[in-house]
Parts: C-alpha cells; sequence; structure tokens
C-alpha cells in the first residue's frame, strides 16, 4: 500500500530539508551564527523552530564550513519545528527515514526516501525477545526484574541497531542518513523497547504504564540512526490494542470511511475495529491459549520458501502447491494454512471437529509422535530433506486463531447492534492478509460468509501505516485523533465470547445457517491451476 | 533586591507542585497508569503537558508507589509543561531553585525556596577558568582547541556542582532537590558553560555562536541538580552584550518604566542601557585595557573583611575606615575605592591627573617597587598583617574605570539626542553598585553631577534577575521582548568615545563645568563618622 495524500495535495513529510541562502554577517547585522540560520528558517514558516543544546555546537561548526549556502534538515514535533542537522547547498545523498513493525514474532523494517517518497527496501528478523518466552505473557513475567526489563530492552535495541546498518548499507548509505524513526508495535513491545514495566498489562485491571510516549531523540534511546532523529512510537489505546492495530486503521483509511469498514487482524493477538469516519469501536484480547503463541510447527511467513497457495485432489488426495520465490518449500505461510486446511476439509481428510480422518487409503496420512498428520510435501522436494507436514495438533491450533477471528467479529458486531450485512468493507491484516484468498477462508468459517470482493488482504497494515507517517506528518494529529475516539471493549472479560467461540471451533461452525455458500459446492472456490 | 509581582498579583513561578488526587484504575476507567496522572494535570491547566521519555519509568514507579494521593513537580518551558517527577501528598522539603551570575571574575550563587519564595542562601566563587587568563580574551585565545574548550566548560560545571552541594548541605538538603537553574552570564562564559565556541565573539565582525538557548534538561547539562529540572541560560544581545545585563535589566525594572531611566554596569566590562517602557538603548564594549582585567591589588568583593567606608581627614592626612562583618580587614570593595580615590583627592594626595603627591609630610605616603602609595591600614591592623595599601597604578587603573563608565554615559545620551537631566533614575550595578554613595561618585567624576536621590546602587543586579525568573515565568517572555527591542550600539568602533574617554581620566574631568556642585566643598558630601 503506497501512502497517499488525502485530497491529492503533495503530503508534507516528518522532515523538511529547505535550501537557505544566509547573508554573511557583517558590522551591520551582527545577529549570532546559529541565530541568522533559525531567523532564515522561521520567516520560511518552520515557527516555533527549536534546537536541541547538545546539537549546537555541531550545528554551529556546520553553518560556519558551509557559509552562505546550505540546506537545513528540519524535524517536525508535536507542536514545534526542531533544526536538526545542516547539509551542503547541493546534498544529493539520501534523506532517508525508517519505519518498523514490532511484533512479538518478528520485527519488519522498512526503508523509506523521504525526498523521493517511496520505500526502498525491506528486512524483516524474528524478535530475539524469543528466547525468553514465545508469548507475550512468559516474556512479561519475565520483566518483572528490572535488570531483565534492560535485558529486553537491549534485545530490540540491538536488532534495530542491526537492521539500519544493514539496510542502509545496502543502499551505500549509513545509520546516521536516517532522519526519522517510526514505530508500529503492540503495547508490550512497545514497553519492552522504551524499557518501560510492562507488568500492569498482564494483570487487573490490565492498564499499561503509558498509552501515550512523547518523541524521542535517537540519542536518546540509544539507537544508531542520527542522533537528533525523531523516534515516533505510535500509541495504544490499551493493553491489548496497540499501536500497531492504530498503524493499522491509519493504513486502511477506515477511520475516514462513509460506510461501515471493518479492520480485523489475527496474529499473536486478536484484533478487531469496526467503524467509519464517525465512530470507531475496537476489541482485542488474548481470548485464551489459541491467541497466545499458537503457532503451527510448519508456519512461517510470507518470505521466499514460503507454500502460498494449496490444492489438494478429493480423488488422489495429492497436494499441488505454490511456492514464493524460487526455492524448495521450506513452510506454510497464513494464506497457505487457510488453503491447506479448507482443502483437507474440503478433501475429506479432515473431519468436521477438525480431526484427521486416519481411515483413509494414501500415504499422505501417517502417524507421528505428535498424533496423525497430512504429508504436504515428501522430503525429497524440501529444503530440509524433511517432510513439510501439518498434524492434527497444528490443526487444533489453527482452529483456535480461525475461530477466534470469526468469534470476535461476531461479538462486536453485536456489540453495536450490526449485522455482517451492514459492512462495505472487511481489511484483513496480518498473516492471514498475505495472499488472502477469501472464498478459501469464508470455507472454513474463519470470516463471514460475504461477497469475496468485500475482503482485503492487507498483509502488514502496521508497516504501511508506520511508513505513512514519515511521509506525512498531518498523520500524526490523526492517529492522536483516532486514539481518542475509538471505543475500546475488553474481551478478556467477556462470557459471550468464549460461548461463541466453541462452536467457531468446527469446520466451518456448528450452525451451518452462517455459512450458506459452503454448504453446496462452490465454483469459484479458486480451484484448479493456479 | 526581592522579587515583585508587576500588579499585586501573586507571580507565577516557573515549577508548580499542584496536589494530585488520582482515581483507582478500575475494568471501566483504565486509562494507562502514567496517563491518568497526565489528564489530571491537563485539567487542570497543564496542557501542553509533556514527559522526557527517559523519565518516564521513574515517573510510573513513583505514581505506583503513592498511589491515589500526591504531588507533582511541574515545570514550566518555551510553550509547554513538563512533569518532572512526584513526591508524596505531604511533602515537606523544599523545592529549591538556583540562581547563577555567572561572572568572568566570579560565580555568585544564589539558592531560593521556590515555594516560600524568598532566598534562602548564597555563595560566590572565583571563577576557576582565572587559572587560563584573567581577562575574556585570553581565555578565548585558549578556548580555540576543541579540548581547552571542554576544560574550560568542566571547570564552570564543576564549580557549580560543587556549589550546589554546598548550599543546598547548608539547608539539610541534596542538589538533586534543585528543580530549576536560571544563570545569567555575559555572552561569552555563556558559551562556555555551554561548550560553545566562542572565537567569533573576539574576531571581527563580532558574531557569537548564538545568542539565544534552548532549555536545557539537567542531565543533558551534565550538572548535579534534578535530572530534569530545566535551565535557563538568559540570551545575549551580541558579543558585548550578555545575559547578564539582560537580567539586570529584568531585575530593576527600566523596561517598564515611563520615565527615562539608565543601568550602569562596570565590572570586566562597561555596560549601560538607557530607556523607558517604549525603547531601550544599550551600548557595551570592551573600550581599551581599562575595562579588561583592570583590577586594582586591593579590590575585594563586598565580602566580610572588605573596607567599605573611607574618610580622611584633610589635615592630618589620617584614614578612618569601615570593614563589613566583624573581621580585620583584608581589602577594599567597590564603594570603598570610590571614597578612598574621593578622600584622597580631596585631601590633595591625588592630583587631577591622579598622581600621589609625594611631597606631603605623612608616613601615610611611602614608595614601594610599583611607585608611590597610600597606606589605608597599617599591617598590624590587617588580617594579612602587611600593609593595605593603594598605588599610584592601582589609582590609574581605577580612573580608567570611572573614566569609561562616564564617557559611555556621555556617549549613549548623546547617540539618543538626551542629555544626563533627562533621566529620572540611575541605577547602579556591579562592583561599584553595592553600598554606593552617589556624592562620592560625582566628587571623583564618575557618574554625572545630577542630585543623589535619582542613584540607585544595585549591586549584583544580574543575581536578582536571575532570581526572579525563577519566581515569576512570566518574565521569561519579558526577557526574549526585551532582547528583541534593545537597539545595541557597538563602541569597540566608535572613535568619539575614545576622545572623550580622554578628558574624563582627569578628577573630577578636564571640564570643570560638568561638575558644578564638586568645585565648590559639598556640606553633604557624607564627611564626618559613620
Amino acid at each position: 500500500m503506497i501512502p497517499s495524500a488525502k485530497n491529492g495535495l503533495q503530503p508534507l513529510p516528518l522532515i523538511e530539508t529547505p535550501a537557505l541562502e544566509i547573508p554573511r554577517p557583517t558590522l551591520k547585522d551582527n545577529t549570532a551564527e546559529l541565530d541568522r540560520v533559525m531567523r532564515r528558517l522561521k520567516l520560511d514558516g518552520f515557527d516555533p523552530l527549536r534546537v536541541h543544546f547538545l546539537n549546537m555546537q555541531n550545528l554551529m561548526g556546520k553553518i560556519r564550513l558551509h557559509g552562505q549556502k546550505m540546506t537545513a534538515i528540519v524535524s517536525c514535533w508535536n507542536g514545534h519545528w526542531e533544526l536538526m542537522d545542516v547539509v551542503g547547498p547541493d546534498h544529493e545523498g539520501p534523506i532517508l527515514g525508517m519505519a518498523v513493525d514490532l511484533g512479538t514474532t518478528s520485527l519488519a523494517f522498512h526503508l523509506v526516501d523521504l525526498r523521493e517518497r517511496k520505500v526502498l527496501d525491506h528486512l524483516c528478523l524474528p524478535n530475539p525477545q524469543i528466547s525468553h518466552g514465545e508469548d507475550i505473557l512468559s516474556r512479561i513475567l519475565f520483566s518483572r526484574r528490572k535488570e531483565n526489563r534492560k535485558s529486553l530492552q537491549d534485545m530490540l535495541l540491538k536488532a534495530f541497531n542491526h537492521s539500519f546498518l544493514e539496510l542502509t548499507g545496502r543502499h551505500g548509505a549509513l545509520p546516521e542518513d536516517v532522519c526519522a524513526l517510526s514505530v508500529a508495535g503492540n503495547t508490550t513491545m512497545s514497553h519492552f523497547l522504551l524499557g518501560l514495566d510492562a507488568t500492569g498489562i498482564c494483570r487487573e485491571p490490565y492498564i499499561p504504564a503509558a498509552n501515550h510516549f512523547p518523541m524521542i531523540h535517537g540519542r536518546d534511546l540509544g539507537l544508531s540512526l542520527h542522533p537528533f532523529a525523531p523516534i515516533y512510537v505510535f500509541p495504544n489505546v490499551g493493553s491489548y490494542f496497540g499501536g500497531d492495530l492504530l498503524a493499522g486503521i491509519i493504513a486502511t483509511g477506515i477511520h475516514r470511511a462513509q460506510g461501515i469498514q471493518l479492520l480485523v487482524d489475527v496474529g499473536t493477538n486478536a484484533e478487531v475495529v469496526l467503524g467509519n469516519g464517525d465512530w470507531l469501536v475496537a476489541c482485542a484480547g488474548a481470548a485464551g491459549p489459541a491467541l497466545e503463541g499458537g503457532v503451527m510447527e510448519c508456519g512461517m511467513m510470507a518470505l521466499p520458501g514460503a507454500i502460498d497457495r494449496v490444492r489438494i485432489d478429493p480423488l488422489t488426495l495429492e497436494a499441488q502447491w505454490h511456492v514464493l520465490g524460487d526455492e524448495k518449500p521450506r513452510g506454510v505461510c497464513g494464506s497457505g494454512v487457510i488453503d491447506l486446511v479448507a482443502e483437507l476439509f474440503s478433501a475429506g481428510i479432515l473431519t468436521v471437529q477438525g480431526t484427521i480422518n486416519t481411515g483413509l487409503e494414501t500415504p499422505r496420512v501417517v502417524q507421528t509422535e505428535n498424533g496423525p498428520a497430512y504429508v504436504l510435501v515428501p522430503g525429497e522436494e524440501t529444503e530440509s530433506g524433511q517432510d513439510l507436514l501439518v498434524t492434527e495438533m497444528d490443526v487444533g491450533i489453527f482452529l483456535k486463531s480461525k475461530a477466534a477471528m470469526y468469534t470476535i467479529l461476531q461479538v462486536i458486531c453485536r456489540k453495536v447492534g450490526l449485522g455482517f450485512k451492514d459492512i462495505e468493507k472487511i481489511f484483513v491484516a496480518g498473516a492471514f492478509g498475505n495472499h488472502l484468498d477469501p472464498l478459501m477462508a469464508i470455507r472454513i468459517g474463519m470470516v463471514p460468509d460475504l461477497p469475496p470482493q468485500l475482503y482485503e488482504g492487507v498483509g502488514n497494515s502496521a508497516g504501511d501505516g508506520a511508513v505513512m507517517v514519515l511521509l506525512d506528518r498531518t498523520l500524526l494529529r490523526e492517529v492522536h485523533e483516532v486514539a481518542g475516539r475509538i471505543t475500546y471493549v475488553e474481551l478478556n472479560v467477556d462470557q459471550e465470547f468464549m460461548n461463541e467461540f466453541r462452536g467457531a471451533l468446527f469446520l466451518p461452525h456448528t450452525d451451518s445457517r452462517l455459512f450458506p455458500s459452503v454448504s453446496t459446492p462452490s465454483p469459484e472456490g479458486g480451484r484448479g491451476a493456479f
């Protein structure tokens, strides 16, 4: 998703680079060296304008070096500008920004050229904190000791610095060329990054240390970007509604929509926002173990080597698949998992309860030490040489995720007195949002049985939102405004949720009236070659 | 001088300490911990309110510790508030401020109780940079190397930290209890304190690195006060017109006067401001060697042991003197020097040229290796056991100072087309402003021959101004406004000055018409017992 201006105007970036011409000082015009540049910038509209005390001597030296002509690097803070650097008049080097989707499982970095207004490159790393627990809860428990909190923070900072070096290096630049950073993380991850006590998040009344974070200077966080680069960390709405989802709202634009739209993101957590330009309701929650670290053995991110499409012949029970990139299969990404479960179900290999039918005569169904499994790719065709298979236990974990996703949609609609039919658009973000095939998702009862054109997979909407604020500073105010008007419904304390959830664990659902298109064979099911 | 409200209202201090009562968080009101306090403060009018990122975790811990009732410490920055600390609900410890007059020769510290609105204590130290030159010029030359600039800065920081420890310790407090710092220094000293390149100050076109400084957090300057205390450094108007004089203007209030007033400060430099609520003209300058390090051998600050009053019997040529405190004499302070020269002149010991009449029959006049001298206090009565004496050379140095002072007043009045008679008030600041006896100063031609009630000695007006901004934050805007409307006249390049100066080197002046009251014996001359 490429950020776009709201009304056709050029968006206003977080960093401006005005060219300056400063008259030579004389006995008649003896304004101080730094004040001359500040005066010029203020006249050009950068007012109020500040400078960080620790940056003054550096700026002075550069102003003296460049003499009368220079390019200023000016950053936008909340309510004021800051002169952060001065470069030569014909500076052709890039003015870079970095946007980060800070997730529990992985960190996605996006390198942005702020003047050319384009994303130059990406990098995705596993969250190094996984060594202290795959799920958020165990990391929060670990963080109760101050030195552990520090250690979790340091892990993130190290990963950030490594990624800055790697991404800028690929483009012949330096980490110090990164003049702005935006971070969209879930509430706990934002706390860990900033070294804040996150223990309140997981005990009643479930409140974070802070929902709003000040803009931070690069040097204060100990990151290797420009020492005076502004760091913007998206605010949270609550313990289970983080800045990542706010960034997703900004990326999809549902906060400006006329009709009712919905954004759903099921990753480590389940999060949903419903609304339009007038109102927004959200719910999110750690609704049981399904949503905390429920990761399938064969699951992986949508990277080269990931299977993203699966078809199973209902007669032979043999599988066809498509792999991303020019590589041997290493795992299955979100859309591949949906396909796989839907096709196993359609082929009769999976029962409505999600168990594997072991009575079938096929070498594809095998017994493992974790119970029965279906071999998607035999070892001779995989990267590792091991069979790529999905076990009944994997399917069980996935069914909890899909049930949570469906249930959360039911609950939120009921809360505001709406039916699924009132929704004009559904954005699916997160692992299942990459290459989403809505018909497949409907077939397994993961999403409501609505026309497929209503669905839009938005993949990493949090990362997109984080890129957008770098390119359009007016969005900072919008994020703040959206955070203020979201009505947040706590799911943790909602018994209703658990009742609905049990029915949704089945394929597609215990109540088949909810999925009329699935009860008959679907001709548009995406079957056949791909 | 005690700071007073402009219109009888209670002034608004730089630091506010509102008592807060925060409702306990519940599932219904699950605003984040820090946000709850910020919300309360904003509702109470502290808006916009910020918090420094590096302070968040500390604040969080204290908020949690104090529960529902606490006292916030909120500091006023340019255009916003900052929550800097949280203490208990019945906090009885002092909320301290520190005001510093940062001079070339000495550093004067004033410890202020911000809640009780009173100055608790003072401390005066020699400027430790004196080891790198008594005059500003040699220190600027020394500072050309980056490591020397650092070393000059470190000397000041060390002296500041030492004084904070000493002054707070005397009152059972800690340096960390100091929640705000204001510094009024001359332009070069402000640069040295902040580690800024000052070399532009002494070469054409004589421009400083910066005239305006941002507010600084204590931790960023490496001072041992509260790490998030705001540090306010008064702006400069030019290389030879520093924040100390701006602070002096604020302390005397001439920038609000209806009639025309004048502030004169002759210390290491000669500085004058003339004007009222509508206009302000200033001149200042290193007008030759008299004003650069011209320090008399016997001179000292107005501290215990300093002679501040002198009378000489014109018949016996014997001296009477008064010493500050309950000590033996150690030296002569500014007002004592004026008395001494005036009385030596009246007694015929000094000629109109300022030479000592060695033809007199008195044991008080002696020959030293530095030429003829007058023994003010014989060795048996002094602290050191050495004679306290004033040499012809000392007198010569002093006459240059007094001539500079008078000349600068002449020049500035002529610049704006006024005569001395148009002035309704003259404030004399600096070394000569302590215990000033205007009739004595007039007798030697140091100040215009005007009615003595027009004169007011204001001693350390820079320190007073620095105290005042701590107690009345509205003055910050006033300082800024005054700095913006001062018309600054450069004296360094004014030939007129040198011509006038030569005539003023005499006692009282070559043009006796300028001092009609001195030509006849003055009955109110302050003679007799004291």
